[in-house]
């Protein structure tokens, strides 16, 4: 199974005034992991809206386990766990690069549209790269069933 | 059970390139339905803050429905789902106000934090407030196990 | 002149560590007065888009004058302060609609484009229409030049 | 004159409905590139801030050249262009890093604030370490006042 490390540093804009990240930057950083594990794949998503294949946000769930601040390093560690014909799944790991704490485990589930904002199959040539990337994924999500957040039963 | 209800357009910065809104936006709407009910049970959240008590988000889950786009007339129907000593959870359903489409259903779960980000107990009458508004609900969740997001199983 | 006034609270979403709005938020209410205006001309940005006129920001300038903070109200007072064939200038002034006290002087200068991005002329109706609402407006800009800023010097 | 390259990618989030970067982000990225100029300097802000010295952004001006896209690589070139008792001035070229085209030219002017928010003057050894920095800088802003924004005229 492929995973693909991001790296960054939290800026300013991203803190709020609890002295930390404010919670949805979290699912920013991992739209940039995500993006990182395509072009790490050879099929940049920028690429990919050009040919017409968007893939859109249809659910998401994100557990935070420990605050990130401000200029702390941040990592991202992004691996696919799913991909069927219409939909693909994202797992993410979210850490302090230092510390190596574990600030935060979160699950995407993306589905794919046409640029009519239609519902599409991939192409299958995708299908299969993404499929290749996500070999050996449980396909269970990393936060589990027993936590509760399961973020499509059935994509 | 109290349900607040908040109404406000979207602005063009919360679009993106797909021309519909980016789906970490429809979290912060969240943040401004979970205020504005705070805000209707007559504890702002603003004043809770300076009192010490800090409600930070552990978990969320979204389930995407459908897109919003800049200038539609958004309403977020907030209800507080689960009280408990020392987290809180709400329900948000997040629908075009015009249309009566319903863009997404979500959920966040809180936790009490004091000044210094330790975990701490909700102040007795502020917990008896918050369960007085969640009086009647299921507690399930909005979401609901089938559909498989339960951002928080035992807060 | 016509003067627009728009009202809201703000979001923790825009605070940042130092407890007040992060700046750049500010320039986002800006674009929520510039919305607004448009609307009461009954000319909404919205529809511009649809017909293929563009307003994309080419220079903007800010004087922070006061901080604003979580769930402060706040009114922005949009005007137009210049229309000419392919741009337009508007000036903006934010206060907390509590206290009154001014919070920042902005400016922004926005020049048409078309559906691919290239530079347009205004259609004429609008030109016509953005003009009747700028009539009185000195054109010299709320920040002054004695203070420095003028966003464009000749749009 | 010290200048700072950063470097980073244009993200998702970053983008509008008109296709390119959101203008507000543009001032993130100052940000940021502000951020490693101190870092570069030996004084990161976020340990200045622990010292109880805080940079408030005073006023900003930018002059928008060219479109930013999502995934693009965006180099950030700052420089300071003034460092005085209370206030010190950025100045950034931002440039897409690949093309080497000019996106925009903006300054900042900050001012020294301590912990409760009052003005308070620079640390003597941080205003020296600045002032070498700013060496060699015109004081007269990238943007220049022909061009009309020149964002405080006397900090």
């Amino acid at each position: 199974m492929l995973e693909t490390t991001t790296e960054f540093r939290v800026r300013y804009a991203e803190t709020d005034q609890m002295g930390v990240v404010y919670h949805t930057n979290y699912l920013i950083w991992c739209e940039v992991g995500r993006t990182d594990l395509l072009r790490q794949l050879g099929a940049t998503y920028a690429e990919l809206e050009k040919r017409g294949v968007y893939l859109a946000v249809a659910e998401v769930g994100v557990r935070f386990l420990a605050a990130a601040r401000y200029d702390d390093l941040i990592r991202v560690r992004t691996t696919l766990s799913k991909a069927r014909s219409r939909a693909v799944r994202f797992a993410y790991v979210l850490e302090n690069a230092e510390t190596h704490e574990i600030l935060a485990r979160a699950e995407t589930d993306l589905i794919c549209l046409d640029r009519e904002g239609s519902p599409r199959k991939l192409p299958a040539a995708l299908k299969a790269l993404l499929q290749s990337a996500a070999d050996g994924a449980t396909g269970e999500g990393t936060i589990g069933t027993n936590a509760g957040v399961d973020v499509v039963a059935d994509a």
